[in-house]
């Protein structure tokens, strides 16, 4: 940490900042520039967690050299994490994908998507029972009802379930259907919700949030891990910006980012990320290419039904195409796709 | 809504948008273009909103006409809605200002801004029992211990309690001391909490999302007023922009846009939308200018030792010339302020 | 100026920095954390400006501690830049406002908006006779024959004259007939642009980049007073973001901004920034309160018949009263509006 | 085109509309819904396009069905566009690739780069001449000796040569010595540019701007095409959004976007859109996986001792590494790579 005094602070300013930051037990490093005084900290700045730096007289600005995030780091483990989801790996030599509908919207349909995405080659099952939408006139999902038609998915087809909680009341009926417990995008600093995951002891996929920078990302997956749970799968979904011509800007280079910084897998949602059925292949595709371990896709068996996303999901034979395009690009990188 | 068909659409789709729509109880307007067919729907749109129009083979894109939320919207309730808290009205005549720290963080330190807020003329004492934080590592609240403290500080000085419910669980707590449930900005999209606090029978102050455009927020506040709850305070606080110079860009045309749009009070608390106290008594002036109902300010009585957000919060004599300069700037609005 | 190293930098990798720093004559102060070494570095950083030390071995990142933007800053002079522009202060206690339409399309429309706009009080008449437009196939303004149309407006009602320059080669024409060169957001970048102006002597009025940083928005101030030109004023006129309610986001927390960093005077452009005329009176009245040294809004006599952005321009009943609005919240400030 | 009212439009407001629309020539359909009254416009909106509907009394907004750009769309020419330029085919079947430094230096850094990128396999070289620099104390480019040592490098190895025209003036002399027009980001508005370089009758590539939208984007390229010009490679180099770990957005997205929309070549350039060489790599691949037509990288001999953007720029081992993998990436798009 770096704490910038303005030009010209008085000597005395100095000094305060100077005492607060060594009554910690930090050291300093004081560089005096010809405008401003810089005043380098050198130690664990957890220690200053607490003391507000930059509201204290004559301090221009603080710079953080290091993260805030530990355990997601790097730093903290070198190699990466591999999750072993009942025997499937997430973050290993293999690709993994998860497809399915956007929401559980009957048996049915349910049980047909399933089928579908086993059979062209997918691991896991995906599919909204708790619907988080922006209008309260809007279809809410089938709650309960809807996991069980997932883990009757399972039972029928081997595949694993994944499924989204959207608050900490419901994660206890979630664990018992589901095998990797969803945090979607809305909920990525919901931190009551991040720490009862932190606790539920199953794997979890966090969603970036819409507007969240790569940095809040990973702490939010700090607060998971820091419950003890390092089974954290991140997921890129796309974010926000003045574009208007796609749902969301899908920021694959966040990939390649996350890979650098952090040892987590990190799979690619190109469906939220394009909103359009037409870009999700050349998406997928570019995600495998970009390094991600994994996508999550949107499969209905009849998209111009879909109570919900169908303008983003694929059809039973554009989702088979797509594997079999993502197939030959995983092998480019080095990776056996199913 | 306005259903485009791509260029060269065949008839038999077009046909079948049509009976898609017309099945519903809806009839449509047919508008043959040289390149391009429109459709445009006339009726309750809700009928539609589980047929997915736009995952039908030839159709283009769907342009909504009309906004998603009714209850909160000027069509459904030209007149302002005036929300009377223990006598302090807000939306009417007179200014309404909530100031006080960040986080509640000791009896001592909220007695004392309780004073200094009540002294310069702020109706509503604000302080977080429950902080959401973005690290794990950094200071969470003091919970409950808080609440009472805010109570006691109502008690001795007359002024309302507006404090933050970061999720479902702790709303019917939080009810029992506080005046007013604000829903914080990460939470806006958070719509189990959102419908609790509709539940909940008290007024709420609902922060706009940091990447939350004003259709959606408004949207939140229906979310909160379809539980029959139409006590709804809105507060712009900044959004995500590309500019770091600030912590946020505080958006001071959402406040003359959801003023057209909407019948609900507006606030503004320009010490989360520019992050460093400079800027809070310029941008205080210029919310009220620009025809907000009240703001929501920052202050402790001794900003460097503050636990959160010291850096933005005011010095009581900062806060006592930024009362003078609003009031000044409120009789210039036709508005008298205490 | 810092350099953080990346975290276990070798001991070859820092002392060759540290050697590209000290060949250039700067000094550095070395702070070795635990993880992560940092270089500060001390003297003049123009030195450093041709050295990549970014691409060098070792180097995780480079933090700028003072702004690229030397002349325009409030160190280099601490005091207000006021303009006199024919006996017309810019910058000084008394607000200035420059009003017109926004294309000059005939005379007969120029004439009758100078009579308007210097009758409600404004110092400035603007019109664009030179037009930037998105697509090849809007009007493109009547070029040299506007600027005829406005010297002349200006001999009829002793109004100053300021118009869009949108290229180095129509710049000595338009020095003819304009009083204020402005250069376009558009252009905020166009650096040939930029030295042209800065050398042709007139005071030029600089709009901020659609998408540039405040910090940007400086720098390209200092392109023009690089070149011996110390007449800028700045012109704050919105921002893009994902907010699709308003035409741009106008930033008016960048007016406080620029007001602590830089000594040249600022105004707001309420027109542009919003798009719409409905939001112009409440944002020009929030542009003075946030402590602008002036405005400039689009005035047309029929703006349903304007050839370019009618929709965000006032008729003249809305101008005058935005003028009493305006002249009103100039008092507060302590400013004296014409 | 539709012109959609303000509920409770007066039926004058409406037949005025009306009116206006149909003495341009063209018909109007109308459809009048509960709430709200829509127009919908049938026939060229080019005839609209000096009407200021949006001004009219009674107008809500307008929502344009139809893009700005005519000859730069599929509908125009469904088939894609392939630029012959000296026998190298850009947008068929080949992957192209631009490379060489961000800016020529001298006549030996130029000339060792020429030599590195030819060796590995490209087609282009890469270099300015003229440097666009934020700060104005930056190098800013050899200019016309540049240009002479980029023609001499191209006598040398047989690469084209690509690079950048700043403003009008200089599109003369840089046309003697480049085979490709470079027009950038940050003049992709710069109108007198776009059609100066229409009329120059050399291949142009034309650069998204910064903030641009993917319609302004084409809206540029018709700008040039417009003058005769059909001869324009798209490239994407990223977005500003609110990320700063990347020094832009690289919104890959965009190709598949364009590739839909629009008949031209789209090439990417992921060194400018992620700023840093680490990231280079992955988003080269990533972006032929999405179906780009080429790439332009940074490449330099000793990236830490170039003049500008070291940062970013690939290493002769990296770029022949990169070279390989975009290689096997490009054979299961289906496409031969030199």
């Amino acid at each position: 940490m770096i704490i910038v005094m303005t030009a010209g602070a008085a000597a005395a300013d100095i000094e305060k900042v100077i005492g607060k930051v060594t009554e910690r037990g930090l050291k300093v490093h004081l560089s005096e520039g010809k405008f401003v005084t810089i005043i380098g900290v050198v130690g664990d700045k957890k220690m200053l967690q607490d003391v507000p730096l930059e509201a204290m007289s004559g301090v221009e600005k603080i710079v953080e050299i290091t993260s805030g995030y530990k355990i997601a780091s790097r730093q903290f483990k070198p190699e990466n994490t591999v999750i072993d989801i009942g025997g499937v790996l997430v973050g290993g030599d293999r690709l993994v994908v998860m497809a399915g509908p956007c929401a559980v919207e009957s048996r049915e349909q349910l049980m047909e998507s399933a089928v579908i995405v086993k059979k062209a080659g997918a691991q896991f099952l995906r599919g909204g029972a708790y619907k988080p939408r922006t209008s309260p006139y809007s279809f809410q999902g089938l709650e309960e009802q809807g996991l069980k038609f997932l883990a009757e998915a399972r039972e029928a087809t081997g595949l694993k379930v994944v499924t989204e909680v959207v608050d900490a009341q419901s994660v206890p009926v979630v664990c018992e259907y589901a095998d990797v417990l969803q945090v979607g995008a809305r909920n990525m600093q919901n931190f009551q919700l991040l720490k009862t995951v932190g606790k539920a002891g199953k794997p979890v996929l966090l969603k970036r949030g819409i507007s969240a920078t790569i940095e809040e990302w990973l702490n939010a997956a700090e607060y998971i891990m820091n419950e003890g749970n390092y089974q954290v799968i991140l997921c890129e979904r796309g974010i926000r910006t003045f574009e208007t011509a796609t749902r969301n800007t899908l920021d694959l280079s966040a990939v390649a980012v996350v890979k650098n910084a952090c040892h987590l897998p990190v799979i690619v949602d190109p469906s939220h990320g394009t909103g359009h059925w037409k870009l999700v292949r050349p998406m997928a595709r570019a995600a495998v290419a970009a390094g991600a371990d994994g996508l999550m896709i949107e499969v209905h068996p009849k998209p111009d039904e879909a109570l919900s996303d169908g303008k983003q999901s694929l059809t039973p034979e554009n989702f088979s195409a797509l594997m079999a395009e993502v197939d030959r690009t995983a092998k480019v990188m080095g990776r056996n796709q199913a």
